[in-house]
């Protein structure tokens, strides 16, 4: 009888608990999502069947990447404001370009880290393929400032490269402009950094810590997820001081997109991708969460909610790629010289 | 008696043959030195033994070489103007820095590769140790452009570094600006590059072509070694314009050391390290060399002559050391925000 009792107490709690959903199950049900850890499921979500990942063209894209000789004056390359060491950015309020230019809009250089998971790039997500996204840094005067001639002209006068490229997408290949910026963005879609927080939506409990837990609810219960959710934890376009003004609006007068809506960034590596906001006004992470609190959803974040949340954040900081510095061709004679002007 | 005289015809051609020196010895005779093919040796070499190489200041210095916090804006790192995937140089006539400054002098960035094996550094030959070089183009205005104190908060407010200079010198380690450099010259000790040219002089044979070979003998029979001699085939202060006037002299109106003598740079990887000479002025391998035949030598190098010497060059191009990217620590609140200006 007393066994009885027990088993019985016992099923009662189960369903008790039962009837809670766990923080996962409330997770997913926000549409937030982990990068699956299966390898064949990874890969079908990073790949693009138009234009598949191969062995080749990410080993081609990693050293257009790392390549200086794709801007004007042959010393800023993609790594230089989305640096792979420093989470994928530059670490800088606004990015410094050809002759010292600061991007026009004061716009901050966003995470390259898992771009392949948002929907759209840029602040107002006019592009939505990583292929075509890496085109624009590559011509824009207060970027790179090359025109497309120039990268083409660069790229075919190094045999090596020409090698590479027929070695990646067939010996009739068309090395143009375009196919240039795809190369780049093949190499891009592997730059994926599962987390513990990715563990975790993966099963294992202990993946995150008590606070970061507690920072994790908080995080559902406000509401952060209406504008970070999916993989990305962002990368939709949403619209912006919703509740209040952002303080900092009127530096680089940004519009955001037709309707006014702003690419949400990710949230992923968020603890390594400062200065925060599209014009890098914002230092803290911590006041950075409490601001979209009162700008987005018009609530106060207190400072101990804040601290949690931020420990959840941490959580976010992923395992980075392995990347062998890339060995880069040398120039020819025939290659045109480096314009500083 | 047949059978002997053919002996005796054997040994006169075997006599007559090694009374000529082989290219090996010629070269030695030449005061010309491999990079040591036994590990050991190699290390006794690039080691200084009042601050001896480990894994761990290896380690450190390669993040610190890496790191663009080390410059006031927070985007130059050494490897921004001596860039290990581009034979360790920046490919532009005269380096830009801080603010896209020229160098003053117009200056040609020497590669960082193999720099350990050069007695002197600098163009002016002004500083021996590389641990003191890499002071200088920190706080260079027209370089990095940053304080010693700047360099010191940025690097002692992330507790990752700090950690990883206890681990490297000891729990008690103060962490100068000096201390700083000297990690940097650590990780550049171990960036020698052994090539063909190596191999060839460490006995083998076939490590260079014919042609190579032709080339490395006009090499020897026409005196550059007067200058290019040692491990570094440079890396000695040694007069300029010997017999002719350098037809870009006046470019950046660089003087030298105060007895007007220019550091001589080394031809290891030379293929790579374009454009030439102190001001960068030359973008072809092959008009340097005839360039250099006039100049130094006061002999006329023909076109054919140049296209052996420069096949020869080709073989000082060395592998390179496999270098895995760096992950930084990220900064922290503390730390000093980049500066622009």
């Amino acid at each position: 009888m007393y066994g009885v009792k027990i088993f019985l107490l016992v099923m009662v709690s189960l369903s008790v608990l039962g009837a809670r959903e766990s923080l996962s199950q409330q997770a997913l049900k926000q549409r937030l999502e982990p990068i699956p850890s299966d390898e064949k499921t990874l890969f079908s979500y990073i790949n693009d069947p138009s234009d598949p990942i191969s062995e080749d063209k990410v080993e081609l894209g990693k050293k257009l990447y790392f390549d200086p000789r794709i801007s004007k004056s042959g010393l800023i390359s993609c790594n230089t404001c989305h640096n792979l060491g420093m989470g994928g950015v530059d670490g800088v309020e606004t990015s410094i370009g050809h002759k010292w230019t600061m991007n026009p809009n004061h716009l901050n250089a966003p995470t390259v880290y898992n771009s392949v998971f948002n929907k759209v790039q840029l602040w107002d997500g006019r592009v939505s393929h990583l292929e075509i996204q890496a085109q624009s840094p590559i011509q824009s005067e207060a970027e790179m400032a090359a025109s497309t001639e120039l990268v083409m002209e660069r790229i075919t006068s190094i045999p090596e490269y020409v090698a590479e490229f027929k070695k990646a997408y067939g010996k009739d290949v068309n090395i143009t402009f375009e196919k240039i910026a795809s190369a780049i963005g093949v190499f891009e879609r592997t730059l994926v950094t599962p987390s513990p927080y990715d563990d975790f939506l993966n099963g294992n409990e202990d993946a995150l810590s008590k606070t970061q837990k507690e920072g994790f609810e908080l995080f559902l219960e406000k509401g952060c997820t209406k504008c970070h959710y999916g993989i990305a934890l962002g990368g939709t376009v949403q619209p912006f001081q919703v509740a209040a003004k952002y303080k900092f609006i009127e530096i680089g007068n940004f519009k955001g997109n037709e309707n006014g809506m702003v690419k949400t960034p990710t949230l992923r590596n968020v603890a390594e991708t400062y200065p925060y906001f599209h014009n890098g006004q914002v230092w803290s992470l911590k006041q950075s969460i409490m601001d979209m609190g009162s700008i987005q959803l018009g609530i106060k974040i207190s400072s101990k909610d804040a601290d949690l949340m931020m420990d959840f954040m941490h959580a976010l900081t992923g395992r980075k790629p392995v990347i062998i510095y890339p060995m880069l061709p040398r120039s020819t004679i025939k290659t045109p010289k480096p314009d500083m002007n």
